[in-house]
């Protein structure tokens, strides 16, 4: 493995401190920030992710803030998901679509007020599609990116963790709801969210200064429940069937395609840029959806290109994330499939760095 | 040093086969794509890169291909810089702006003919910007990332070998002019340009399917030229003044601000978007920019975040990037610098990891 040459471009975070002194082995790079990747081992963190509770450096998750007037309006031009049915406290997942309808980035919509909303984003610079759209359109609305870093916080543990330190109203957050509690005098956003299947929190830290002073508040707090320091988890997320933009879809593919249908409403978000462009998709279905493949074999390389599937020797699709699964005993994939041979139980053949493989379309994610 | 985690979101290149056969050590990440940044040491390289040739594979400047009847029009609105007397077969580096006159990327702007341009970008999605504006504005143009990967062959006898390669014509091309010549049947524009001051080309490879073909013919034609696989080099760039968005200046800076005023023709470059919000600026000139800098002691450690400069314990500014240089025998460095502060000779001080240092602003970049 090559390492990864440190320089101003790739962003610190308000807890790299942290995050170096848990002794971090490596990164990917997010939104020109650092992303830790591995602390102990893929596999070890794995398995105490899903017995413990860990805490996450995801300022990677960057934010685009609409302030103004026109915030609202601008949010719905950006995605064919109808906003008009959400209220403040509330989480959306949100695929952003292009003219074309192709997948932008897929964030969560935060809406603080009416006025005001954070975009807490995927891998790719939203910020200047959202600036282009509001200049072209000369719409009445702020668009920046301010500083606030999320922290998860996420494991089985991770609702005594964070009840310990923001008192026990924190469990009573619904599901991608938010609420606003204090630290330090300070009003941070925390939200039932988090890039894992384990459950826990998203905290939207507003302001650098006290990012540090709450990761050891944290850590301090929960010594005796094993708290660790974590990441996203390549394993973890595709057993659970988590898609990452760049990886598992890009602007080349409708939400349609991955999967993302039911957070489209494309017949009443009136505005979204690429309604036009998703109205027939949204009516036919997409040739080619992402389907949960496992793969057979023993522990497969490292993906870090697609993987062409073939059946009969003909090219039906592709694998973009594979990984051992310990927990389920066999390579567990994402991979997008076209409709031919999408159905449960297609049998077909993966080519890998190491070879070709059989593989089989699943009935769905392992967890 | 951290490794990097491998990902498809991390795009590998069509060169990156070469790259890996040729050893490569290190990679930064630049527009989500892999940037080789060490195969022997940066040292080496260096020495290497002055007296020698190396091929480059700078496939991360991604371009931004605009096509049809509003391209110069849309070129125009991103830029300060006045386009009219631009002749197709120029290349043009061109500070691009938002509304409020903030960098967004400083790329070189490739004229191929009228109605197609190719933009070939520093690191930040310059795509989504273009887009939004020419949806916002509604232009009658095709945006669009095209099938085109850069190699630059860069050092002393990078004449040489391009010419082995494609003819002697090649050594006609002035500087930052562009020919076409062929490889393989295909017609490859090929510039007089690229990230050192050693002199060299940088060839717009069109379709991956050549590019290990084109790169094993250059080593295969340039082994008595002591020819190696390189990258730019963090030393010799910043000796030669050349400014890398992200790390000398974000959406934060003004082109003023980044010594780049001459190439913003505020005055007459009707329809850049920014063009309201720097007609101050140039008239008036900024209260900060870009100086050559040079620190005191040994080799500096990796700078990796901004430094702060101070005055009499007052901050005028910051450095944000620095390595030691052999050929110069001090520590090159770039900076932001308070007009107060910046005329050459001025003794500063800069904050570093290890303690305060000793600095001097230069009279100009060292070559």
């Amino acid at each position: 493995m090559a390492f990864i040459s440190p320089s101003r471009r790739l962003r610190r975070t308000p807890f790299s401190q942290g995050v170096e002194a848990a002794g971090v082995k490596a990164y990917t790079v997010y939104n020109h920030m650092l992303l830790p990747t591995v602390f102990e081992s893929i596999e070890a963190d794995y398995h105490h992710l899903k017995n413990h509770v860990q805490v996450w450096d995801v300022s990677v998750e960057r934010q685009v803030e609409l302030r103004g007037p026109d915030a609202a309006k601008l949010m719905q031009m950006l995605t064919p998901r109808d906003l008009r049915g959400m209220l403040p406290g509330r989480c959306f997942y949100v695929p952003i679509v292009d003219e074309t309808g192709g997948m932008l980035n897929d964030p969560v919509a935060v809406k603080l007020a009416e006025d005001r909303w954070w975009i807490s984003i995927a891998d790719s610079d939203l910020l200047l599609w959202v600036k282009g759209i509001a200049n072209g359109y000369r719409l009445d609305v702020l668009v920046d990116e301010p500083d606030v870093s999320p922290l998860a916080v996420q494991g089985p543990k991770a609702d005594d963790l964070v009840a310990r330190v923001f008192g026990d109203a924190v469990r009573e957050i619904r599901f991608f709801r938010f609420g606003i509690f204090e630290f330090e005098g300070r009003d941070l956003a925390i939200a039932r969210s988090g890039y894992s299947k384990q459950g826990g929190y998203e905290i939207y830290v507003s302001g650098s200064d006290i990012a540090m002073p709450l990761w050891d508040t944290l850590f301090a707090a929960g010594a005796d429940l094993n708290v660790r320091a974590g990441c996203p988890n390549a394993i973890e997320r595709i057993e659970g069937g988590l898609l990452s933009y760049g990886n598992d879809m890009t602007d080349d593919n409708t939400p349609h395609e991955c999967g993302l249908g039911r957070f489209c409403d494309t017949q009443t978000a009136i505005g979204c840029i690429g309604r036009d462009a998703l109205l027939r998709v949204a009516k036919e279905g997409p040739v080619q959806q992402i389907r949960a493949i496992a793969i057979d074999g023993d522990a497969v390389p490292t993906c870090d290109r697609a993987w062409p599937l073939f059946a009969d020797g003909r090219r039906v699709g592709q694998v973009t994330s594979a990984m051992w699964s310990p927990d389920y005993a066999t390579n567990v994939a994402i991979g997008m499939v076209r409709m031919t041979h999408w159905d449960s139980g297609t049998a077909l053949e993966v080519e890998t760095p190491d070879g070709m493989r059989g593989a089989v379309v699943q009935p769905g994610f392992w967890l």
